[in-house]
């Protein structure tokens, strides 16, 4: 489960370097002078007498993160009008709320820590990441209350508590071969989709949008995160064949229920395959696992194409965030907001 | 560290049933049914679809705790003639706060794993605690915001960095030898003051009262709050010849830098005991212990007296509280918040 926010974080900074970035470089373009500002505040906001915080901050934010929830958050501003200033310290507020995840997420149990982790839990322990997670996210909330706009802080912590539900979520179906796609849909909703939903609504707010538009810039947010995490969840499988530098089944390894897993035993259940229910029972529920099973799960995953699978409800998840634009005048924020869309699905190529 | 707000946690349930509790009940019939409106609010807004969660929550929260925190803020507001409800889910927002530092001050690291922990975190484990930890958090902003009171929410989000930051040093103070009395300070200042000072200053600013009121009750709050963690660091060592059931020393054997033992490195230093600083040195920095070792630094914190001298600061702080109160007419609730420096301070007898 702590990989979840991690495979995000590494998807975030290595598809950076592939020829696919370029939808990204034109938003980027677009709201260059903001984003200045935003990584200007996070520096200025993530001090503290106390030394070490800033220090582990640094590890994670500046980790080449492209900053994607941020921008969302100017963008959609930028796409409503927008003409004050508000906006920059709210998407400090939700790259900082997405650190504190990360450093939340991260958290690990004795086992875990047997395994290893190259995180910022693996150099400073557990009890530290924890507390700078709680001061980002306190620093988030300052920052709201100095902006003084009471719907963004509503949306943020709103967002914030499901996100942790969604998390807790995570865990309890971690292992659990009986969850279905409605269970681990409503986990990545939770865990992944809110937040960028969140990002995209704080813009409408702050500019006081009407409503419905205010909702349509949640759902493209929120469809866009769906479809983000099934990509994710999609890549930890296929990355080997297609993109370099990712180790491939860090999800099966830890027994994550993700879907191209639960729509591999959902054959095996409808028809009637026995022994592939016993091999998912035995590696997923009971983490027995040797080198070879790896690649039987995949070439079972390959023989009900579920990886095509999670990759079509990703475009399906895609074409929803796209209709969710169509209410808002063409122009430049919206075809970059569009061309995001490609770029999270088309990373998975 | 993780003992830090532990002990916090077992004095406010354990001296409940000390006869040193009458001070605190004067005040609990005086707030009698806004307490009530609280504990209602609380498991009502500690529910969600992940029943794992308010189960956890609960395990914290219900433990017995006198809810000090929350009665504060209950009980400055009525100082200040307040008439409102919005009171009632403040407190509620501090009680959240306070558990939710709880939970994420309990994350361990492998090392106290092996140690054995009966916490939350020995049930089930670090992470689900953590993130129902970041839930409750959420939650009290969520509080907040349908309260809608930006000065309250302003004063919280502050304490909770201040807190973090505190929790912080405290981390890194700990092994540490050289942590003088200043470093102390600033420690029990931001894990335990800041929050009895914001819920204190919380109750002045939804009465909507004069400045120099407000801060009269954060002054109030904050010095309550160091003379309640001193005598707690106190009662760490002091507690097997006074009271029943606390087990003694837990700080010595975590390498916690509390104040009897700075002072009595301070001590000798002063008197060049070399071999009483390599004592320190070897149990403290490196953790390197007997089962003589306790009695022994025992019989140094008594020989220079820094047990006691630990209780005289708690006394000073004490007056400082009672003084921040001399502002206000007198009156049942100025009398029972008097009432609480008194018990906060005689526990240690």
């Amino acid at each position: 489960m702590t990989n979840a926010a991690h495979s995000q974080s590494s998807a975030d900074t290595t598809s950076s370097t592939a020829p696919q970035a370029a939808p990204l470089e034109t938003l980027l373009a677009l709201v260059k002078q903001d984003l200045q500002q935003v990584n200007e505040t996070i520096i200025e906001r993530m001090q503290s007498p106390v030394a070490l915080i800033p220090q582990i901050a640094h590890h994670l934010i500046s980790a080449g993160g492209k900053r994607l929830r941020p921008l969302l958050t100017l963008a959609t501003a930028r796409l409503c009008g927008y003409q004050g200033s508000d906006h920059i310290k709210l998407a400090t507020c939700i790259e900082f709320l997405h650190t504190a995840t990360l450093l939340h997420d991260d958290v690990v149990d004795e086992s875990d820590l047997r395994r290893g982790k190259s995180s910022a839990n693996a150099i400073w322990g557990n009890q530290t990441p924890v507390l700078v997670g709680d001061f980002l996210f306190s620093r988030a909330f300052e920052l709201m209350v100095e902006v003084g706009h009471l719907p963004s802080l509503g949306i943020l912590a709103r967002a914030s508590s499901v996100i942790a539900q969604g998390e807790v979520l995570q865990l309890l179906t971690a292992n659990d071969t009986t969850t279905d796609e409605d269970a681990y849909l409503q986990v990545i909703q939770g865990k992944t989709a809110e937040l960028f939903g969140a990002a995209c609504k704080i813009g409408g707010e702050v500019s006081a949008s009407p409503a419905d538009q205010v909702q349509a810039l949640y759902d493209y947010g929120n469809y866009l995160g769906i479809a983000f995490q099934l990509v994710d969840d999609y890549l930890d499988y296929a990355a080997d064949q297609e993109t370099l530098g990712k180790t491939v089944g860090d999800d099966f390894r830890e027994g994550k229920m993700t879907l191209p897993i639960i729509l591999a035993i959902a054959a095996a259940k409808t028809t009637g395959k026995d022994d592939e229910l016993a091999f998912w029972n035995r590696t997923m529920e009971h983490l027995e696992q040797t080198d070879d099973d790896l690649p039987h799960a995949l070439s079972l995953m390959k023989a009900y194409d579920t990886l095509e699978a999670t990759r079509v409800r990703a475009r399906e998840y895609g074409t929803r965030a796209h209709q969710a634009l169509s209410g808002f005048p063409d122009g430049p924020y919206r075809r970059a907001l569009a061309e995001v869309v490609d770029f999270c699905i088309e990373r998975a190529y």
